[in-house]
């Protein structure tokens, strides 16, 4: 059994509170066990210079942990003047897996910034905000697509993240700190509704790990993955039956 | 009559909620109106440079704004690389408002530090986290005294802060966004609990005052500031009993 | 009697030296005391990106002092690679308070920069920057005028700065740096030529005041204010004249 | 066929020049086709504040491109005063995949910084990175070791890394520049001489990539390590016979 | 003649003025023509690290321009967040130009800043900063002299600096800006008491020049330098006669 | 003798191996004696700002050391976040230099930017830079005339490089680093292939020079830079025939 009672494949409870403030275009607050991030989704008519002119869209993220996420209080990097390469990577992560779902043509010349601040963390914090990013960005893009901005549904799938690793031999779904901290393989898995990969990043940093044991990881994401995927599904409600309508039109 | 119906020396709704965040010694979130402050108090065993050695502690501010606290998304600090003007002056003013009931050799050689982050931004960000800040403080300060860290109790009195103003040549008590971008004159105040003066601030950029419209400011901030330090007490429960208790002892 | 001689509500001797500097289109050495600020104006037919299109003008201080202004050598603000927030919080003031008696669509699409230079600090170096700063940009927009470059005179009213505070249970007019550092309580108060108030910034970190002292320390102010402003008259000679006309023709 | 008429599962041409520098403790330059990295080791005896008093060493990397070892010429690093997101996600790759075959305790408290500078770049240069570093850190090591600085050999196993793809629908093996901007799928390996993996990263952002597609890269990718690892040994000369030696003696 | 009426081998007019600020321990104001710059000297009691623990001290310069010392603003290097390379390569000259006549193990672990804070800019602004820089240095180890800190002398020689130039095909002594600008060759030279060159820093990056040219511009300088020299003496009066005594005994 | 057994008048081994890398429009790995640098010429079309609209392009340059040019590690600029004022006056004098044989009427708007890269540094780094980007941009602009993008050929003479200084009592040529160590002057000459100087850069900071030791240092430095032309020439084949061609008709 682990250290807060759960099997080696279960996830922690899941909650997703959409619309948490009231200016952002797409809005939700996800929390996973004790992990909360504010996840907020922002559409600007306008894409960044290198995007200029191609007819087509961009997805960005940035992350960020407030000072008392942490047990130790963390040092803001606006104060230290600079992001930290954990937060570049994070941020560039994130950005990357969300558009993997998204038709950038269909969206049309404009940009979505996911911000997703950590409000409390307890382990898969880039995990979790993947996951409560796509909700945002699914609001965002429904209400543009309502307000007749698009011609055809820019979101061709659904996304969401999870963490594995091996504790104590074992290979456990969704970490939490106490267990990443231990663990000797720490892996993040993004997966589409589909079923397919859209990112793995495995390190064995402690200890290398066997293609056996990576079997097994992968197992386990895929199944993770495809509850949280019917509880974004849950919230979403109708927005959900649009996700990934008119697909085969492109690519 | 004001444009949320409010009269114009009533306060918009106040909600405290403690104990927010898990790991936070003390931690607070604060919605006035439509304007919501994280406030978390960390409290460390040692002081800044410039106060080694002295037996005292200090209390320290930090202030920020998630991105989409505001109507347009606003850019990160972090990412631009330094604190605004703006950041620096409001947070300045917290730490140095909260210095003001806080009888630093009591203390001991610690540092109090509260972070303050705008979740969403509705007018009054700065007085609003004062008054949040107050109680999160409250909440460490008294940590350490059921520790039997302190031998005597060093916060001396309650404190909190409002803004008012003149919006169409009437005085206003707690401007939210709106009102606040159409005053002539903008007006920051922070008292304690005893009645007296911890900062003024009071702006006519737009108009220049008078003294007898001085008067009327500084006599609506006063009745507002006793209705928050009400609130505080509420919330506080058996902590506000020992705030301000051998004052005479000191100073 | 105080430290060095004068009495409660007296003035340090005060001098200003016009067309210090032969490039500047405006420039004034102002001593207030040992303070001595250079206060040059510089006016460019642009305006920052937030003011464009609107057909207005704006007003923009920047304050620094020199490493040896101080009895101990303070590092430049260059070296450290970044503005402190007492320097934000002072040239933001400045600005702000010239704006106050500046019509800016008078001005036109003009910027005019104040660059406040600390040569010499004892005390009050942010309000005798004002008081300075106020001469230097009545002398560039003076030649504007003469120039025929506007077509109404954009200055309003008269403008000055004077510090007070609470020394020994005392109030005292234009603290030197002695006296600032025992202050209880610690005020700026900027005034104009009819007045009005257009900034009071208290603060009573030390000690708060009660509403009895801080009457004492506006009535104070505004002597001594009244008094700068006849100095700014005798040196600015027939610009003076000019200051002000036409005002009931705007808002 | 391919663009350089390669097979699928075939490598580029690999050459290893040790010494390439005279002062680093360990140096090599290492070419993969076009790609040309300069990888030198530092041997430091100090470590990281955050390592102090462990009794253990720390392995540590840095990595930067020429200006021109891209087709368009690159803005330097420290001309825009910071390093790039891309950057930061590299180096600390490089660092992680070098510590996992090192036992940093009989390393000692010393410091190994590898810095890998790419002179010419044609794809591939962070998994050339980490295999050109791992044959300078040996040498530096070795260095140690022959000093009896070391009582045991702190290089447990051999490393080696190398990208794969999915261009045109095919899996392939070390993709050069042309290759890598088609590919729908980038997958980055490294792995231990033992066969064991030590990072995986895999991204799909243009395409989302199946389990049986994953199971091809990876395939493709342990044989071509295997063939690296065997060149790391045959220019490591007498080096190659020590690592790994009394590995069971630790973990 | 020249554009000013001058001589070519004719310096402009040249005044000296002590104790400018009452804070720094050496203060002076020089103006050449209409170039001022305060020299203000700092004496703190340490080293920087890499002096430590060689019982000797340290001469360093910083050299800044106030924004309208130039005929258009320039932004403050506060503001840009640097230092320019033309600033640096300044103090970098005026530091070594000075330690040239200073004996470093006489000084003791003691550091002396010369902030060289220029207030009008007409042509020669680093010369001139040497030069008054001299002097102010001169003041200060006068008083570190008088308090019996020191056990011999430290200044080994006198020490100033002038700009020449060909305009016109014509070699000109100590150029004001509008020649400086249309100089086809511009250098700077330092010299000392005794007649030995410290800096040559010649340049044509408009033409260059030839040895004959080369011969003309050093004699034209070396005349000039010895007539500054003889200014310092004025101005430093006893203080000169102890500059330079006791010199056989060192190095 | 020398510590190298070099005659006292002799210079170190030249090599310059042009086409280092591909991607350049020019590129020449240069070594004199260990110390390497590479030097890559980029050619753009536009203009920095300040050049716009003029009909002329501009040369620029920018120089590093790699972490490991050096005996004891240097930590890169890029992690420091800022220039060095040595990398800044070095790169400073590199552009100026190569513009002094540049018509830059005849170049268009263009800039050639020179990125000297020290690999190995053993003294005379900045010199060697000059001679190298010589070459390098020679390389660049060829390819330029031979594309008929120019209508007469932009570069007007050669143009080489070195350092002298007193090592000893003795008038050395081209210091390695140890001699560079010990030099009491040290001195750097840029020279055109017509016998003219473009910079001459010389320092006694630890003993100031008479004019006879300054004689004898030009004296050295004309013949070194002599032999080094010539050997740009043999590298240069053909491209250094067009050289200086058609001169008379500029300026």
């Amino acid at each position: 059994m682990r250290i807060d009672g759960r099997q080696y494949d279960q996830l922690r409870p899941l909650s997703l509170t959409p619309h948490y403030v009231k200016y952002a275009e797409g809005s939700v607050l996800i929390s996973v066990g004790e992990t909360k991030v504010l996840c907020n989704a922002t559409v600007e008519d306008r894409v960044p210079p290198f995007m200029k002119g191609q007819g087509k869209g961009w997805i960005n993220a940035e992350y960020s942990m407030l000072p008392r996420a942490t047990q130790v209080r963390n040092q803001r990097e606006s104060v230290k003047g600079k992001l930290g390469g954990r937060t570049m990577e994070i941020q560039r992560l994130i950005g990357r897996a969300l558009r993997s779902v998204v038709d950038l043509e269909r969206l049309g010349e404009r940009t979505i910034t996911l911000d997703c601040d950590v409000i409390q963390a307890d382990g898969g914090t880039r995990t979790t905000s993947i996951t409560g990013a796509f909700v945002a960005m699914a609001i965002a893009v429904d209400k543009l697509f309502k307000n007749q901005a698009l011609s055809a549904y820019p979101i061709t799938d659904f996304l969401a993240s999870v963490s594995v690793g091996i504790v104590n031999q074992q290979v456990c779904l969704d970490l939490n700190y106490a267990e990443d901290s231990s663990a000797k393989v720490d892996m993040n898995v993004v997966m589409t509704g589909s079923g397919k990969f859209v990112e793995i990043q495995g390190t064995g940093e402690e200890a290398p790990f066997s293609r056996t044991e990576l079997d097994g990881l992968l197992a386990v994401s895929e199944a993770g993955i495809r509850q949280l995927i019917e509880e974004q599904k849950k919230v979403l409600g109708d927005i959900a039956s649009r996700i990934g309508v008119g697909n085969h039109a492109t690519s």
